[in-house]
């Protein structure tokens, strides 16, 4: 089983390797702005990167729960394509929203997009399955009937 | 393996979509007051909006692994159940705290009970397997010959 | 299955206790300190536990991750180990953290210490799996027979 779940294991973890770095990235604007613990206000460009780090903490548990769902039930490299980009889109956001407010908008529409194609591929993923438990139905199997006859 | 853990998957999946509403949520409360990011602190309802996310953010790691414990060393349906009454908590709390702080109380209540369930089962199911793993013991075993003879 | 994976099981469990302990141990420092929610800012020790609490929060899902994929792509027993010395440096983190800012070094670099261990079992137990899935490279069977002849 192992094998399944390798590819989704390195994106979380990678994912988790970025989390890491952003909390780094905010302890170094707080030296370099002088905010001391516990203070979370002060300089802009230190309340920018805390705020940064701080939506990436709160999307975290949706995009584990979405990476997985999609990875398990639907395809794993489909689901860890979309999970990259969704790093890829932090990594823009964090960048972005350090300089300016409005810089965090374009990694935060990437972000937005691949959360949104895990979602339908969980979505699809879990019907097919619940189908096929509680019906007896397999959909994906009918699907494939239904195109190639 | 996949239908042992497709409920689980589903209630965790809504609970992630509800976290992502409750997000698009704060963003429009912090349009309509005219809360300009990075800041997070403004209009009382703003405020408000904000304080519930968090805490939904907070939990949301305490719920997740509590789900799956009870569900997969104890019983997925009924894990299922307790998810989904959790998530009914959070939608009344986020609600309710909107309104007022006091208004936060029942649905928090409701998630502090089904945390408890999941817990209590978490445990139950966790001592058998440590019991059977280490001990040879399948406790789960003996309490039903107590009960039937 | 279940028996690979209960320590891991148990770790997480205690780590999500230890979360909602902390929930907990702010709502009193609130209540101790008269901050009226949603505030979040007001006397020095609330300020303090709840920012000890919040960075709690922001390392959960790295945490987990961690040692979900050290533990199953390397070894439980081990992953288990750092999973709790990680738990224990939380803890005196939160104790350290609420008396003073300075008490939450010590904490903080034991919590340091058992995530870079587990970081380095994860990637070298991912890659592993890796090369034999993608190269049919069994390194760990290498390495020993590079050792033991």
């Amino acid at each position: 089983m192992s094998a399944d779940i390798v590819l989704l294991a390195v994106v979380s973890f990678l994912s988790a390797c970025q989390q890491a770095h952003f909390a780094k990235q905010v302890g170094n604007y707080r030296m370099k702005h002088k905010v001391a613990p516990p203070a979370v206000t002060g300089h802009p460009e230190f309340e920018r990167a805390f705020r940064a780090q701080q939506n990436c903490v709160e999307f975290s548990a949706i995009y584990l729960v979405d990476l997985w769902v999609a990875g398990w039930f639907f395809n794993q490299e489909l689901a860890a394509v979309f999970g990259l980009l969704y790093i890829y889109g932090r990594h823009l956001y964090f960048k972005g929203y350090v300089e300016s407010a409005k810089g965090r908008l374009y990694g935060f529409s990437l972000c937005k997009l691949s959360l949104i194609c895990l979602l339908v591929m969980s979505s699809t993923g879990m019907t097919n399955i619940l189908l096929s438990k509680y019906c007896g139905i397999n959909l994906l199997k009918k699907v494939l009937h239904l195109i190639y006859g």
